[in-house]
């Protein structure tokens, strides 16, 4: 793996380099992780990286890797930029011949998005994009409780995100996480919803199987000279006919990263909080609530495959994106090895769940700017 | 007190009864408690009345009240019927000099509540409209912690109210509870937005001390052949500019009576539930959550003056619902004395809240239906 | 009704007569509130009740009532006073005819309690004592579940009931409860074991069916100058051979009344919390935990009749507590209109509890405070 | 690092590797991975190891190591085997010159103990033992509180271990893990106290900073033929006179992994449950319950330091883990270069707490065993 971005002081970078070594499947060998030449080259030595490995830029280190002979080079770029770049650098990437794994939202526009999808398709190559929350094992046990119909017909959905650590405008003191997701240069159309709204789309679509159809949105900027949104909620309406909520928020004071998700079908109801992840809460109108805990003894093989240890052992946010990180690289053994990969490993978000939040996130703004009351997602 | 419905097998009627008999300071004296009027007789003798004072019909009631000598007759009418008659019973109680503590949703329609809101203005009887959720001490104190600006400026409010009990067609079984509410004749143009939506937007304004200017809703009916609305969505704008979302559902299976309320400001936010009626959390940007409970040392004088018990002794739902009546109970006794009622007693839902629920479902239904993106409360 | 305690500042007594009041069965007729009398008098007009009903004493109470004819008279006896004149309000009540309902713990010695009870016999009269704790309806649900064999045979049981108001020397400060309740002279040989631990005792029993056999204890009195013990901890040994823990304090700072109980057999467990009494958790081994709610479909006809509410509307102390009087008073008529009365209806601790207490708490004193490991109780 | 244990099929050598690897400071670089020469190597091949470092026992593996160049060899050796071999295997590699982490319980006796702790003092080798719940960020948090006085004279601790996993005899039905902990061969002198029991005293003495004084014990086996205990109950007294209660358990149906502390003094108190680590509730007399988050704005410099996420972001058991390692890796990095380590890199259990865990475990054996109500620690 060669990683571009997450050098000193970034957030997700490290995230990205724990849950990529945890299974001892993945090995960082190289990377170009700044803008910033010199601090690309420090970033890299901080994890004992060979100093010729340590690039200056992401093009010299897709340059030089591809001159590197096949068993010495990287297998795959992750890319872990602010949003803007990652089209670019995930275009050349797959020109270089390299697979990818890149962070969300995938690009600044639908656009965009759909033309990187073309290329993935037409290259042949993997592409990976790290909807982390997905990977939780629980998150997979209400993904497969709907799919077995336990649910029935899926009627209603709740999704939230609300966060609060933007109520004030830490972009003004030079925050840097909060500087470039609050740039529409380099963030792109949105920043809440962009940011974690697409989390919540994906998440929705993950679980229930469904497809957002329309939507009605409202989105606000609290902050007075903030150039994006910082909150937003909107009505959701499924291409089978059901109903939703998403609301999500960077303005809610105190509230951490509590993304949760409740479904109800006309057979029975879910519900799952992300910072207590490892309970699931499954909902029956003639028998009592069951509280499923990751690793239980009544759980699916989607949930087991994802979990590393037995009850009782709280599994984190870095073991749900390892899942991600892990079940792309079995894929891609399997490819090499030129057989076909078991399903459980294909399980991971790809180009096109980037092109569904791109068509959401452009949906959600268009709408909230205009006076139509549905926009269709396009 | 003389109540009109709340017969045998009524579900509202004993609760009424159980919360204004609680303190000891309202004695039910008389009833019509149903259209039959065997059923009114049989259910008053439960209930140890006299067999003179158990009426068969309302405006016997009423009738014989009035000629009865000052001291002897009812002081006021508790109405319990399904919401179409509130607006006749309550307008002839008044009529017949009587004060009214009437149920919720206060009439079918924005003009009967226009109506009625003027008479009881005329009248200067009082009038106490049963939005029971506002009688918990920690909603008092949520809304007391809300005015002394401790939040801040409020910028965004997320209420919800989800119920799973009409996740099937009970109506089409005979369930008296399910029948009337599904009826546009009796219940009025909403079952869920109607039932427990206004609940939601009760709280929300009683809380914040703000109102709903304009929304945007999508209403649903889940079950084939119901004739009202089991689900609905509202996004919200107040007065002040914050925003928010209101979502309420009979379909979600398993829920309860999950009401609950998170606000946030630029200074804090609060959230309550009402499942769990005696924690109210305090979020803060700076310091951590801090985990109020009834009858803490830190309380408010509202919350404390609206709690019976100390720490760890839970109050519950018809606790609550006593809060309103005791109060009301006091500002009319202080009426009657000629003396000022202490600020404290006058805390009880009146007509205006009744108007603005009505002004809210109204605009609700209307532009559920319609192609308006945003609707202003009339 | 007539009470004996509970005049103006008392905590007990008036949720006794909210507790009486709520079903509408029991009317309070006359009291002697007070040791003083002008304070009793006081307090009964409070009330309500005709002057010549609030009595100066509870012996002349005792005296008058009696010499009422029987139709207006007094039917039983609530006593709320401190501990040591349980025994002697109790025996004279008794002894005038009238049934009993007296606060726990019973008496202040396992003597005086074994002869009240055989007192309670020869008369014929009802005798209730308020471990009211048992009145919720899932602690009922629990007790049926452990009946019917659900958890199969009982292995271990941890019963807690952490408080925190004692830790600080109120009583030095003329807090009128903690200063009777530290007084060896009117509570007997334990404050904080007899007050709560007697609760958490009888709760273990109730639930488990089971008694207490042997026990190894630990009292300690952390304040400074504190007459009597403020925590406790036990170990205890079930009749079947189960193993126990029970702890209970009045240091613990900030915990209200986390009374507790955990059950375990060899086929599942359950686990119930005063604090949030709405709610019972049963645990198996193979399949999920589930989530029992008051009111909820699944629940035990014991449960379902000590229930005033639908699911989702909570069911609070002064509720649980209102069971008890309400069972009580079913019994009580039954006996008279010479018909047996309903097994649910006898559902209410008896001078036998106050027995097994008292029995407890002097093995409990005895063992902390001497050499011997186990101590059975008498 | 080279592993002893481990091998394919085991818990806990797989959480050791990833715990070891999480921060990129150590490697995995050989292994005698089961007493199983064949088994060892394919386990070590599993890992990607050279097959010259996959040895065929620990003797081997400490001999060849040994005979490698310095900067190639292994640094230190991690002891995952069962308890009966922690001894043996920790003498010789110290006596290698080995550095050591040890998992728990440290050996099968005191004397045992004793002697480790006398020769690790000997060699100047760093030992670390794997008393992991230590390493959560907010049991660090707590242990921070009361070392600088927030919560006062420590008054009362309540530590619990439920688990259910034991409740039905596996070790006859061949589960390896429940084999080898009920044989008293290669558990000691216990199952239950041993393998949990001695957790809940370390976190006790870790968060609290007092040690055990004296202990009054039960111990339980429920199930017919099982050799050692599978449940057990103590009473605690502190070395500064604080009282406290520790239960554990294997027999508690569908308690997972239930470890949970409470500590109250004489200003204030805490609470922390392993199940959901990243909440640490504090308690006050006269202000509201605070609520701290891993990775909170109001956090200690100890509790940031093993903080990998910023808040919201799910820490769990692997992480918790990796402190103790990492730590151990900085301290043993410190030492290598010659410098003091920082303070909190030193923060990781040593042969020390080993000795206190085997002085708990022999007095709550003999304890139980005998009829001497309190012994004291030996």
């Amino acid at each position: 793996m060669g990683m571009v971005g997450g050098g000193r002081d970034a957030f997700i970078g490290p995230v990205h380099r724990m849950a990529a070594g945890l299974d001892g499947l993945i090995e960082l060998v190289c990377g170009a992780f700044s803008a910033d030449a010199d601090k690309s080259r420090a970033s890299g030595a901080d994890l004992f990286l060979p100093a010729d490995r340590c690039y200056g830029s992401w093009t010299e280190m897709l340059r030089s890797e591809r001159a590197l002979p096949e068993d010495r080079r990287l297998d795959f770029v992750s890319i872990v930029t602010p949003n803007h770049l990652h089209f670019p650098i995930a275009t050349a990437a797959l020109d270089a011949g390299f697979h990818v794994v890149c962070d969300k939202p995938m690009t600044v526009s639908l656009t965009e998005a759909r033309t990187l999808a073309d290329k993935v398709e037409e290259s042949g190559l993997l592409f990976a994009l790290t909807h982390n929350y997905t990977g939780y094992p629980l998150v997979k046990e209400a993904r497969h409780r709907v799919a077995a119909g336990e649910l029935g017909t899926i009627r209603k959905v709740v999704v939230e995100y609300p966060q609060g650590w933007l109520a004030t405008a830490l972009e003004e003191g030079g925050h840097k996480q909060a500087d470039w997701r609050t740039d529409p240069a380099r963030a792109g159309v949105s920043c809440c919803m962009g940011d974690i709204g697409t989390h919540a789309e994906n998440l929705s679509e993950y679980v229930t199987g469904l497809q957002i159809e329309e939507l009605c949105a409202d989105l606000s900027t609290f902050l007075a000279g903030r150039r994006l949104d910082d909150d937003g909620s909107v009505l959701l309406r499924f291409d089978n006919g059901a109903r939703g909520v998403l609301h999500a928020s960077q303005v809610s004071i105190d509230e951490e990263n509590a993304l949760a998700i409740r479904v109800y079908g006309d057979r029975g109801g879910l519900e799952w909080r992300q910072e207590e992840p490892n309970t699931l809460l499954l909902k029956w109108p003639d028998r009592p609530r069951e509280v499923l805990r990751t690793s239980g003894p009544t759980l699916s093989a989607e949930a087991a495959f994802n979990t590393r240890l037995p009850m009782g052992h709280p599994e984190g946010f870095i073991e749900a994106f390892a899942n991600l990180y892990r079940n792309f690289a079995l894929t891609l053994d399997a490819q090499r090895r030129g057989v076909e990969p078991r399903p459980e490993w294909s399980d991971f978000p790809t180009v096109h769940d980037g092109v569904r939040g791109m068509a959401f996130l452009e949906a959600v703004v268009r709408n909230s700017a205009g006076e139509e009351k549905w926009s269709r997602l396009g």
